[in-house]
């Protein structure tokens, strides 16, 4: 908090106040808690890893909600929280209209957040879901535990490498940002947001203020990046470069993109008189950013058609690869479901053969296809109640479906006027925005490290 | 076709003459082919299975076409193979406006195809999709192989005591309807859609025309009726009547029928001022027939608000018991589900903990586990691409979703103001009537029994 108040003081403007205020609240109750507590033993085993994990990103978004509320933008605490919550999950879905006018400091917050979210799930899908077991992210922990594979000894170690990786990624966007006709904040404000998929702009028209072909694909090249296993990088860089490219799941992630907008652009070029270059930028920019999870915008491309629209709908659910800064149910539980869906027919066929399916070179174990299983189901289980949640609340069906899916895989924008690309959450009912931050929050854990909380077993003992 | 043509010409309907042609003409092509055939040797295995079943139910189609096209009913081939297909997967979609004032040869003829294929859809799921290992469907042949719960030695047995039990309730619901004030032959088509889950009617108002709430409440227990394992009442009249009660997929089936009835109820309570009977009676009406798949309907109730248009639309995927006349996911998958995903979490808690998914008192087996998630992946896989296949031909959002939805899972109507309840599927471009016909017969035949023949392996060596 202290970065955005030294910017606001720099800029001349009073909101410096409201973060020195934050800070220091943030402050005293961080320092009370550790005195209180000192002196007692440390023993972190599963449930307390569980209950860490999902208690520090509650907390991380209660206090970062306080700016929200202390500066004049006439948020509400709902509002607040929901901001914070759509920063910290690095969804990018916003209830603040008047982005344009509103102070650098605030801005700034709304960039870090997402930022330090973006890197914060990185660390914890490299150091803690793997240990806990998540959703099928055990198959994560098998390839660095294996010693031909290891990457670095320590998670600590791989953390701090990843986050070096990150920073220089952060720094190199912001400056093609500046290269191409940014100011110097907006490039840093937007580069934090491309990297970390996040999606929160400095503007009510979100990158499309800009209209630059130039901005456009340097968004999209980093969306890409934030999208693929950070650990891969660190791989590459210690000289295995190919890495990436080996990588199966990289494989899956850019050939399923590259489908979505080579049909997307054919349906615009059909539908829309807009020529072959619009299309194709239009197409790949929105479609990279829906799918990664981004949430930038550059067109309102919820009325390019129904076809279009179903695609984007769906596109939101798929995600980018496990240990990016991406969310979703994410393209390595795809490929599980489809190693196993294909082997299917293949035992149909011949029901006394042997058939394993594979993911990335390596068998699927039972275990981690009835974990993918039971992520998938929840996921839809968890969306189903969302949206019905949404619907009770009044909103349409479109509003409630797509509101429902870019909350769980912390995409941005849904779909249709009210919450849209060029719409935002603001209008909602306060029940609403409380329902989607819950849903923010469970699909950036994967789901199972909150549910597992809210069962009773949990508690016995 | 004797028995349309029959009730034609005894009504002085000259109609007569299109059952008599389309006869000639199916009895020609039929003799000619199997005296062109005569002789060659019979050899059926596991492939031969596949294309029979998936042949037969395509040549049934085909040739249940006929009389639509010959009738004066202005279809076209594409909108007599949407009806045959509708009928004989006991789909219940409709292309035909002006039932009330149609020939009653035709009426029932639609009746008859949704007939046959109600108990033409329980053969084959008692006698082939176990043996094919189609979706998880070889947890029945488990239960009907253990000799201590062997029903009938032979698939032909059980396939006739069913039968006769079938006939049995159709003539009892028939009865019923009759007594209840439908004209004779009102009560036997709706007696023979009810059981069958079809969900064909004699009126372009579906069964709201009569307005009668003891009809209503017939309907509803043998829409019921029509969703139970119908090996079940098998045993049930073998002297353990208690089968029915202790099967934890009909516990489920009731619960989960319940549990939505009482959620809409209410919601009507809230938004409508209805009074409880009403609302109840309504509530009750409709969603045992979108959820059974049968698709009657008494009220337009994609009007009566988001949440329950969310509701309706999330049912249409749910289905009865698997070897009834329902189609869609079917309630024992979603046992199977549930119980691997809570499983998950248990073992989330004691990572070295032993835990094993059951369904219906026995373990399910690794073998199974991937079957039910094959076979809800290619679901949604299947569904999503119909969606967005029906969405390219200009329909708009909530149609495509619900068309593709209803047409998968076999209910009938979809939602909204084109295929909604008070809608028919007439309207609908031809192409989009092709990809609902084909997304029929895959919902039906449980998808892999289609699906297989379309790959490659299958038609190698």
């Amino acid at each position: 908090m202290v970065l955005p108040a030294l910017v606001d003081a720099a800029s001349g403007n009073r909101d410096w106040q409201v973060f020195g205020a934050s800070a220091g609240l943030t402050l005293f109750i961080g320092v009370s808690l550790i005195l209180t507590m000192r002196g007692g033993e440390m023993k972190v085993g599963i449930r307390e890893a569980f209950v860490l994990t999902t208690a520090s990103w509650l907390c991380m978004t209660v206090f970062a909600a306080l700016p929200f509320v202390f500066a004049g933008l006439n948020l509400s605490f709902s509002d607040a929280f929901f901001e914070a919550m759509s920063g910290i999950t690095t969804t990018g879905s916003t209830v603040i209209i008047g982005l344009d006018a509103a102070p650098p400091g605030i801005l700034l917050w709304r960039a870090l957040l997402q930022w330090l979210g973006g890197i914060g799930i990185i660390v914890t899908a490299i150091a803690v879901l793997p240990m806990l077991q998540v959703g099928g992210m055990q198959i994560f922990r098998l390839e660095s535990s294996d010693t031909s594979e290891k990457v670095l000894p320590r998670a600590a170690q791989t953390s701090t490498a990843i986050g070096s990786i990150y920073l220089a990624f952060t720094l190199i966007c912001a400056l093609g940002y500046w290269a191409a006709g940014m100011s110097g904040f907006d490039a840093v404000a937007h580069a934090m947001t491309t990297i970390a998929t996040g999606g929160f702009s400095t503007s009510d028209a979100s990158i499309g203020v800009f209209d630059n072909a130039a901005i456009d694909v340097i968004a999209i090249i980093f969306m890409i990046a934030g999208s693929l296993p950070f650990v891969l990088y660190l791989q590459a860089m210690r000289g295995r470069p190919m890495s990436l490219w080996r990588d199966s799941q990289v494989r899956w992630f850019l050939a399923i993109l590259t489908s979505v907008v080579v049909i997307i652009t054919a349906s615009l070029l059909i539908s829309h008189e807009l020529g072959v270059g619009t299309s194709l930028r239009n197409a790949t920019f929105n479609i990279v950013s829906i799918m990664t999870g981004t949430g930038y915008a550059t067109a309102a491309f919820d009325t390019w058609g129904t076809f279009p629209m179903i695609v984007f709908f769906v596109i939101m659910f798929i995600g980018g690869c496990a240990g990016s800064t991406t969310c979703g149910i994410k393209i390595f539980r795809f490929q599980v479901l489809y190693a196993i869906a294909t082997m299917q027919i293949k035992r149909l066929l011949q029901p006394h053969g042997v058939f394993i399916p594979h993911y990335n070179r390596n068998p699927v174990t039972e275990e981690i296809a009835l974990s993918v299983l039971g992520f998938v189901f929840f996921y839809i289980l968890v969306f189903i109640l969302l949206a019905l949640g949404l619907s009770a609340m009044g909103l349409d069906f479109l509003t409630s479906m797509s509101g429902a899916a870019t909350a769980i895989s912390n995409v941005g924008p849904g779909l249709g006027p009210t919450i849209g690309p060029v719409g935002t959450f603001a209008d909602l009912p306060d029940a609403a925005k409380w329902m989607l931050s819950a849903g923010m929050l469970l699909g950036r854990l994967e789901l199972f490290t909150v549910l597992v909380i809210l069962t009773p077993a949990f508690w016995r003992n």
